[in-house]
Protein backbone atom coordinates (compact mmCIF):
# COMPACT_ATOMS: atom_id res chain seq x y z
CA UNK A 1 0.00 0.00 0.00
CA UNK A 2 1.28 3.55 -1.01
CA UNK A 3 1.66 6.16 1.74
CA UNK A 4 0.13 9.59 0.94
CA UNK A 5 3.55 11.14 -0.13
CA UNK A 6 4.43 7.87 -2.40
CA UNK A 7 0.94 8.49 -3.84
CA UNK A 8 0.88 12.51 -4.42
CA UNK A 9 4.71 11.50 -6.12
CA UNK A 10 3.25 8.92 -8.42
CA UNK A 11 0.45 11.37 -9.29
CA UNK A 12 3.31 14.12 -10.63
CA UNK A 13 5.17 11.60 -11.82
CA UNK A 14 1.96 10.90 -13.60
CA UNK A 15 1.39 14.03 -15.04
CA UNK A 16 4.95 14.51 -16.68
CA UNK A 17 4.08 10.90 -18.19
CA UNK A 18 1.54 12.64 -19.73
CA UNK A 19 3.12 14.59 -21.47
CA UNK A 20 6.37 13.76 -21.89
CA UNK A 21 5.39 9.69 -23.87
CA UNK A 22 3.41 11.85 -26.56
CA UNK A 23 6.44 11.84 -28.86
CA UNK A 24 9.45 10.55 -30.07
CA UNK A 25 11.99 10.64 -26.86
CA UNK A 26 10.34 8.87 -23.84
CA UNK A 27 11.59 12.10 -21.49
CA UNK A 28 11.10 14.87 -23.44
CA UNK A 29 8.19 17.60 -22.78
CA UNK A 30 8.93 19.79 -26.09
CA UNK A 31 7.67 22.95 -26.48
CA UNK A 32 3.90 22.47 -27.60
CA UNK A 33 3.80 19.89 -25.07
CA UNK A 34 4.49 22.21 -22.19
CA UNK A 35 2.20 24.61 -23.10
CA UNK A 36 -0.54 22.27 -23.48
CA UNK A 37 0.48 21.08 -19.95
CA UNK A 38 0.88 24.45 -18.31
CA UNK A 39 -2.61 25.43 -20.09
CA UNK A 40 -4.51 22.16 -18.86
CA UNK A 41 -2.62 21.76 -15.55
CA UNK A 42 -1.87 24.94 -13.74
CA UNK A 43 -3.50 27.80 -15.63
CA UNK A 44 -4.08 29.53 -12.25
CA UNK A 45 -0.31 29.51 -11.53
CA UNK A 46 1.54 29.85 -14.70
CA UNK A 47 -0.65 32.28 -16.96
CA UNK A 48 1.72 35.69 -15.67
CA UNK A 49 4.47 33.87 -17.87
CA UNK A 50 3.98 32.76 -21.26
CA UNK A 51 4.74 29.21 -22.04
CA UNK A 52 8.12 30.32 -24.50
CA UNK A 53 9.39 32.03 -21.09
CA UNK A 54 8.52 28.87 -19.05
CA UNK A 55 10.08 26.91 -21.23
CA UNK A 56 13.45 28.78 -21.21
CA UNK A 57 13.02 28.74 -17.47
CA UNK A 58 12.49 25.04 -17.06
CA UNK A 59 15.06 24.36 -19.71
CA UNK A 60 18.12 24.27 -17.82
CA UNK A 61 20.49 22.17 -20.07
CA UNK A 62 19.57 23.84 -22.67
CA UNK A 63 18.84 20.60 -24.55
CA UNK A 64 15.42 21.65 -25.99
CA UNK A 65 13.24 19.89 -23.93
CA UNK A 66 12.01 19.52 -20.45
CA UNK A 67 13.00 16.34 -18.35
CA UNK A 68 11.98 14.87 -15.21
CA UNK A 69 14.51 16.88 -13.06
CA UNK A 70 13.49 20.21 -14.66
CA UNK A 71 9.68 19.49 -14.68
CA UNK A 72 10.14 19.46 -10.43
CA UNK A 73 11.29 22.92 -10.82
CA UNK A 74 7.43 24.07 -11.82
CA UNK A 75 6.38 21.54 -9.47
CA UNK A 76 8.70 23.50 -7.04
CA UNK A 77 7.17 26.87 -8.17
CA UNK A 78 3.79 26.24 -8.54
CA UNK A 79 4.00 24.15 -5.03
CA UNK A 80 4.94 27.08 -2.99
CA UNK A 81 2.27 29.49 -4.46
CA UNK A 82 0.07 26.57 -3.88
CA UNK A 83 0.88 26.77 -0.32
CA UNK A 84 0.68 30.67 0.31
CA UNK A 85 -3.05 29.98 -1.36
CA UNK A 86 -4.05 27.66 0.78
CA UNK A 87 -2.92 29.91 4.10
CA UNK A 88 -5.09 32.95 2.01
CA UNK A 89 -8.70 31.08 2.25
CA UNK B 1 -12.57 21.33 -9.92
CA UNK B 2 -8.56 20.77 -9.52
CA UNK B 3 -6.62 19.59 -12.04
CA UNK B 4 -4.16 16.24 -11.75
CA UNK B 5 -1.20 18.66 -11.05
CA UNK B 6 -3.19 20.83 -8.12
CA UNK B 7 -4.25 17.57 -6.67
CA UNK B 8 -1.09 16.28 -6.30
CA UNK B 9 0.15 19.25 -5.00
CA UNK B 10 -2.75 19.85 -2.30
CA UNK B 11 -1.65 16.40 -1.68
CA UNK B 12 1.80 16.83 -0.89
CA UNK B 13 0.67 20.32 0.97
CA UNK B 14 -1.38 18.02 3.51
CA UNK B 15 1.20 15.34 3.80
CA UNK B 16 3.45 18.49 5.12
CA UNK B 17 1.17 19.98 7.53
CA UNK B 18 0.18 16.79 9.00
CA UNK B 19 3.69 16.70 10.76
CA UNK B 20 3.80 20.66 10.69
CA UNK B 21 0.60 21.68 12.35
CA UNK B 22 1.59 19.18 15.41
CA UNK B 23 2.96 21.87 17.68
CA UNK B 24 3.93 25.75 18.57
CA UNK B 25 5.16 27.09 15.41
CA UNK B 26 2.29 26.37 12.11
CA UNK B 27 5.45 25.73 9.97
CA UNK B 28 8.15 23.92 11.59
CA UNK B 29 8.35 20.44 10.91
CA UNK B 30 11.07 19.72 14.14
CA UNK B 31 13.79 17.05 14.27
CA UNK B 32 11.58 14.47 16.08
CA UNK B 33 8.10 15.00 13.41
CA UNK B 34 10.43 14.56 10.23
CA UNK B 35 11.38 11.26 12.11
CA UNK B 36 7.74 10.17 12.00
CA UNK B 37 7.31 11.86 8.61
CA UNK B 38 10.15 9.82 7.15
CA UNK B 39 9.29 6.51 8.76
CA UNK B 40 5.44 7.00 7.94
CA UNK B 41 5.56 8.32 4.62
CA UNK B 42 8.48 7.42 2.32
CA UNK B 43 9.95 4.73 4.69
CA UNK B 44 11.53 2.97 1.15
CA UNK B 45 13.27 5.84 -0.06
CA UNK B 46 14.76 7.60 2.62
CA UNK B 47 16.51 4.62 4.87
CA UNK B 48 19.46 4.70 3.99
CA UNK B 49 19.94 8.04 6.12
CA UNK B 50 19.23 8.39 9.79
CA UNK B 51 16.16 11.30 10.59
CA UNK B 52 19.31 13.06 12.02
CA UNK B 53 20.77 12.98 8.72
CA UNK B 54 18.21 14.12 6.88
CA UNK B 55 17.06 17.17 9.51
CA UNK B 56 20.66 18.21 8.84
CA UNK B 57 20.71 18.11 4.96
CA UNK B 58 16.99 19.45 5.08
CA UNK B 59 17.57 22.45 7.54
CA UNK B 60 19.05 24.67 5.27
CA UNK B 61 18.51 27.71 7.01
CA UNK B 62 19.85 26.08 10.61
CA UNK B 63 16.75 27.49 12.61
CA UNK B 64 16.11 24.22 14.03
CA UNK B 65 12.63 22.95 11.91
CA UNK B 66 11.90 22.42 8.41
CA UNK B 67 9.76 24.62 6.57
CA UNK B 68 7.91 24.09 3.55
CA UNK B 69 10.41 24.98 1.05
CA UNK B 70 12.80 22.76 2.98
CA UNK B 71 10.46 19.85 2.99
CA UNK B 72 10.21 20.41 -1.13
CA UNK B 73 14.02 19.48 -1.24
CA UNK B 74 13.26 16.21 0.50
CA UNK B 75 10.01 15.72 -2.79
CA UNK B 76 12.17 16.33 -5.45
CA UNK B 77 15.09 13.61 -4.34
CA UNK B 78 11.68 10.73 -3.18
CA UNK B 79 10.48 12.59 -6.24
CA UNK B 80 13.49 11.60 -8.50
CA UNK B 81 13.94 8.09 -7.03
CA UNK B 82 10.45 7.20 -7.32
CA UNK B 83 9.95 8.20 -10.99
CA UNK B 84 13.91 6.17 -11.33
CA UNK B 85 11.71 3.12 -9.89
CA UNK B 86 9.09 3.51 -12.17
CA UNK B 87 11.06 2.70 -15.01
CA UNK B 88 12.67 -0.11 -13.45
CA UNK B 89 9.66 -2.33 -13.30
Amino acid sequence: MLTDLEEAMDSLIDVYHKYSLKKGNYHSVYKDDLKRLLETECPHYTKEKDADTWFNELDVNRDGAINFEEFLILVIKVGLEAHRKSHQV
